[in-house]
């Protein structure tokens, strides 16, 4: 009865969560229904109450790690100011809405198919880096940032840092509220100890 | 008839660089040795000529990966000067391998699973970020890196951006000459400008 209870109160938000995990262990092609069914504990047909497919699933779970980072390009300190200094809130809040947004920044991150969705996905994926790749271009052209690394080769070196923490943060393993910080660090100031 | 001259000419070496390819593209459980029979045009029996197994490929390919990559640890540049110099050479020598034996460490970064040559792969693997972790650490304490970024944290974030040419680098889209420089670049002394 408790377990019956449990089942009805499945949102659409609480089913993603289950599905996102389910994707990011078996692969969205190795997942089936039957596997969402299973590890949500509710039948198939109440999660087509909630969607029309797995294609669906994925959609708005990848959605939601978009969201969360195109949002970025879109608060004040991403908008005005100085491009580096633009650039740097971009960086930071970046690395924060992966920390924040994990396992559906994992998804996206992970998306290679060919379904209209993953094409979706991977198009709105490379949107977000060229619209960064345009602030680091910008940053440069104003001479804030070194002009001997070129922009496009700089930003995916900076998204190759960011995107790697998926490798290896757990949650609650360690506070994630150093690490947006290194990330800002190394990628602006670098390792090297200033020269007094 | 050429065919069966080409079959003959097969030396380990040469199947390694099938086997690799084809693990890289269909991940090493997903891998028959009915597929590496057909990609590389040879009979199964053929390559257990060469080898016991699929795992002794993988062992094979991996170890290749590895031996390039504790070369490095040993070369004189690694192993005399200041800590921030040898590190530097590790970085960039690191970067420099990757995109030699791109292959190779491509698949040495994928190495996920349970098999003994895996759980071996992935202890070697953490050998040798600890051995640049430990330079890093002397290179902190000779006050030659800043020490506000965590030792650990900064290795990570150092391998991720390193790892992460695998996802995009294509041996002939571009020369890469200009990548390792701009790993060591981005990774010693960041993207800012040089305040004049």
């Amino acid at each position: 009865m408790a377990e019956n209870t449990t089942r009805t109160t499945y949102t659409v938000e609480s089913l993603l969560a289950v599905t996102v995990e389910v994707f990011n262990e078996r692969g969205y092609d190795g997942t089936s229904m039957e596997d969402l069914s299973k590890a949500a504990g509710i039948s198939k047909s109440s999660i087509y109450h909630h969607v029309r497919g797995k294609e669906e699933l994925l959609r708005l779970a990848v959605g939601r790690a978009l969201d969360g980072l195109f949002t970025i390009l879109d608060e004040p300190a991403a908008r005005s100011g100085r491009p580096v200094d633009r650039l740097e809130h971009v960086v930071r809040r970046t690395a924060e809405v992966l920390l924040e947004e994990l396992p559906y920044v994992t998804l996206l991150l992970r998306v290679r198919g060919n379904t209209p969705t993953e094409q979706w996905a991977l198009e709105r994926r490379r949107e977000f880096d060229h619209q960064v790749a345009e602030l680091l271009r910008a940053a440069v052209a104003e001479g804030e940032l070194r002009s001997d690394v070129e922009p496009r080769l700089a930003t995916r070196l900076l998204f190759g840092m960011i995107n790697s923490i998926v490798e290896w943060y757990r949650p609650g393993v360690r506070a994630q509220d150093g690490i947006a910080e290194a990330v800002v660090h190394l990628a602006f100031d670098g390792l090297r100890a200033p020269t007094a």
